[in-house]
C-alpha cells in the first residue's frame, strides 16, 4: 500500500507509541493523585507539556493546554474570544473553525470572511480590510488543510494587531506543527495542534496560549486540570505518544521536509497536465499536494485509485458531505476543477519510488476514467 | 503494591489495550476517510458504540456519544440542558458537575443544592421540594464517587418527572459503569460514563442521551462526528480499549461485584473502631469504603500508607485542593471525622489477602500516628 493520505492521518510512531504504553502501563496512576505515583505521572506530562511548547514558542511568552485534538483547540480559542462585535476568518478554515464561526453567527455575532487566492492562501489585505474596532477575533488557518497553502500568520498577525490591539488573533497550526518552521510571536494568542497528523494517537493535541492573552475561558469544568481551562483527567497515553512522536518529528525536521519535498516534487512533475491541474502552489506545505483531474468525479478516481492499493484523499476527511470542497471553491477554480479534485498527502516515510508509482497510477486512472466518460 | 485507590483510575487492563493497539496499528486510518480503511475503522466505532450502549441501556431508546471523558460528558449534558430558570443538583456530585453548576450561577441561572444523607446519598424529598416548574435541569450522581452511596436514579427521575415533564434529568454514572447493575429507564435523558474507571484508557468516555431528549446541542463544532454533537477524529485507541475492557467488565459483572464485596466486608470488620469511622453505608457500591481516622489528617496517613506499598485515596482525587471533602462536609459528619477521611477503592482483582494487610496497615498508621499526636 502506498498511503498518500497523512493530512488526514499519519500511521502512529509504533516506537512512541509502544514507549508510552511502557510509561502508562507502570505509571498508571491518576495524575493527580498526591502520592507519589500521582505526582510522578503528573510530572512527565509537564515535561511532555515543556517539550511540545519550546517546538513552537518561547515557554516564557506561551503556556501549553493539552486537547482532545485539533478541533477541540479550535472551539475552545474561538467560543472564548468571539464574545461581541465581529469576527474574522478565512475562507480556507478547517472545518472545527468554519462550522464553530458558523455557530457564533446563529449565536448573533457577525461572521466576516476573507476571501483566499487561487492557492488557498488567505488574500492578507482581504483579512486587513475586514478588521475594525469591533474585532473580537481573527482566525487564520497556518497551513490549509486542503491545498497546503501557507499562510503568513506572524506577518498577518501583526498587521490585524497594529490596525485592532484588542483583537485576539488564533491560528489553526494543525497541518504545520512539525512540518514547517515556526515560531509564534508575540502577537499570536492562540494556536491549536493535534498529536495525530505527526505520528501521534487520535484524540490528543494542544491549544497553546499567548500568556498576554486574556481572552481565554475554561472549555470544561471540573477538577481543575490544565491550569483550570480544560478539567477532567488527563489522556496520559496519548500525551506521552504525543511528546514522543514530537521529538522524532522535531529531531530532523529539515532533513524530513527534503525529503517530502522531494516526494511532492517527483508526483507534481510525473503528472500528466493534460488530464490533471494542480493547485497547491509551489511555496505551500511540501506535506500537501491537491490536484485536480479535470471534469472528472475525485470520488471515483479515490475508489479506482485504493484498487491498485494507493491510497489518497479527496476533501478534507474531516468535512466530506459536500459535492464541493467549500475550500476549493473558495480558491476560485474554475467548475471543472472543482469535482476532480484529490489531495496527495504525504509523510518523511514516503519514497521516491512510492512517487513515481503513484503518478503513474494516477494518470492511468485519470486517462482511463476518462476514456469511459468519452464512449 | 496494594491498590486501593480503584476509584481514581484503575489500572488498565493489558489485554483490552494490547488488543485496541493490535487494531489501530493496523487499521490506523481515519474513521471518516470514505475508502475501505477509513470505513472499516468507521463500522468497528459503531460495534463499540453499540455494544457498550447495550451494556447499560436499550439501543431503541437510546444513542451513545463519544466522549474525551467523565468530565466532558457531564459538562455537555449540563451546558446544554440547563439554559434558563433553576437546577437542581445534589451536594454529592463530582467537581465535574458541581463547577459546572457554579458556573451556571455565574451565568445567571439559580443553582440548588439539595441536602445529603450521611452516607453521602441525596435526600430524594430533598429533591423533590426543589424541583418547580422552571427547574431546566436536575443532575444527580448515580454512584457517589467519594463515598459508593447509590442513589436510586430511576425512581428519582420518575419521581421529577412527576413533577415536571419538561426537567432534564441527567446523572453522573462514572462510577456505577460496570459495577452497579442499572438498566437506564425513559425518565434518564443524559447519562455520563468514563473508559478509565474500568481497565480502559484516560481521555476516553461516552455520554449516553435518550432519544427523547431535546436539550442536547452541540458541544464542540466542526466536521460533525458524532451525529454533530461532537466533532474532532474520534480517540480510535481509546474507544476500542473501552469496548474491549467493557466486555470483559460486563462479562462476569456480578462475580466481579461478590469479589469486591469480600474484600470491602474483610477491610471493613478488620479496621479498629476505636480508630476509624466508617462513613460508606452497607447498601453503598461495593467498590468504595470511605473511612475517617478521626481528629487525624488523611493525607499524612496517605503518605505513611504508601510507605508501606498501600496505595489509598484521600478525597476525589479530581479537586483536591481543599482541607475538607466538599462532599464528606455535605454529609454533615462532625468536624472531627471531615480531616481524616481515607478513600479505599477496589477492583475485582485485588484479594482478600490483600484485605487483611491493608486493614492491619491502616490500623497500624492510625494508631501510630494518634500516639505521635498524643505525645
Amino acid at each position: 500500500m502506498i498511503y498518500f493520505d497523512n493530512a488526514a492521518t499519519t500511521r502512529p510512531n509504533s516506537g512512541a507509541v509502544e514507549r508510552a504504553l511502557a510509561f502508562t502501563n507502570e505509571h498508571f496512576f491518576n495524575p493527580s493523585a498526591r502520592y507519589r505515583g500521582g505526582l510522578k505521572v503528573h510530572g512527565e506530562l509537564k515535561t511532555a507539556r515543556e517539550f511540545l511548547l519550546k517546538c513552537v514558542a518561547d515557554p516564557i511568552q506561551f503556556d501549553l493546554i493539552f486537547t482532545s485534538g485539533g478541533t477541540e483547540g479550535d472551539n475552545h480559542a474561538i467560543f472564548s474570544a468571539a464574545k461581541r462585535g465581529n469576527v474574522v476568518i478565512s475562507g480556507g478554515e478547517h472545518a472545527a473553525v468554519f462550522e464553530s464561526a458558523k455557530e457564533l453567527k446563529n449565536r448573533g455575532l457577525e461572521v466576516r470572511i476573507a476571501p483566499l487566492c487561487s492557492d488557498g492562501s488567505v488574500s492578507v489585505e482581504g483579512v486587513l480590510s475586514l478588521v475594525d474596532d469591533k474585532t473580537s477575533l481573527v482566525g487564520i488557518i497556518h497551513v490549509n488543510n486542503e491545498t497546503g497553502a501557507v499562510n503568513d500568520i506572524v506577518s498577518i498577525a501583526r498587521l490585524v494587531k497594529g490596525k485592532n490591539s484588542r483583537t485576539v488573533f488564533m491560528s489553526d497550526g494543525v497541518q504545520a506543527f512539525g512540518k514547517i518552521p515556526v515560531k509564534l510571536s508575540k502577537d499570536i494568542d492562540l494556536y491549536t495542534v493535534s498529536a495525530h497528523k505527526i505520528g501521534g494517537l487520535k484524540g490528543c493535541g494542544a491549544l497553546i496560549k499567548n500568556k498576554n492573552c486574556r481572552g481565554l475561558s475554561p472549555l470544561v469544568f471540573g477538577g481543575g486540570q490544565e491550569n483550570g481551562y480544560r478539567s477532567g483527567t488527563e489522556n496520559v497515553l496519548g500525551i506521552m505518544a504525543f511528546y514522543y512522536a514530537a521529538e522524532e518529528t522535531f529531531r530532523n525536521q529539515k532533513e524530513k521536509a527534503e525529503q517530502v519535498y522531494a516526494v511532492r516534487d517527483r508526483v507534481k512533475s510525473l503528472l500528466d497536465r493534460n488530464l490533471f491541474t494542480v493547485i497547491s502552489s509551489e511555496s505551500g506545505s511540501p506535506y500537501i499536494l491537491s490536484v485536480s483531474a479535470r471534469a472528472l468525479r475525485g470520488e471515483v478516481l479515490q475508489h479506482m485509485l485504493e484498487e491498485e492499493s494507493l491510497i489518497v484523499g479527496t476533501g478534507s476527511a474531516c468535512s466530506s458531505k459536500k459535492p464541493y470542497s467549500r475550500v476549493i471553491e473558495a480558491c476560485g477554480r474554475e467548475k471543472e476543477e472543482l469535482s476532480g479534485v484529490l489531495r496527495l498527502s504525504f509523510s518523511p516515510e514516503n519514497t521516491l519510488e512510492e512517487a513515481e508509482k503513484a503518478a503513474d497510477m494516477l494518470n492511468k486512472a485519470a486517462s482511463s476514467l476518462a476514456r469511459k466518460l468519452l464512449r
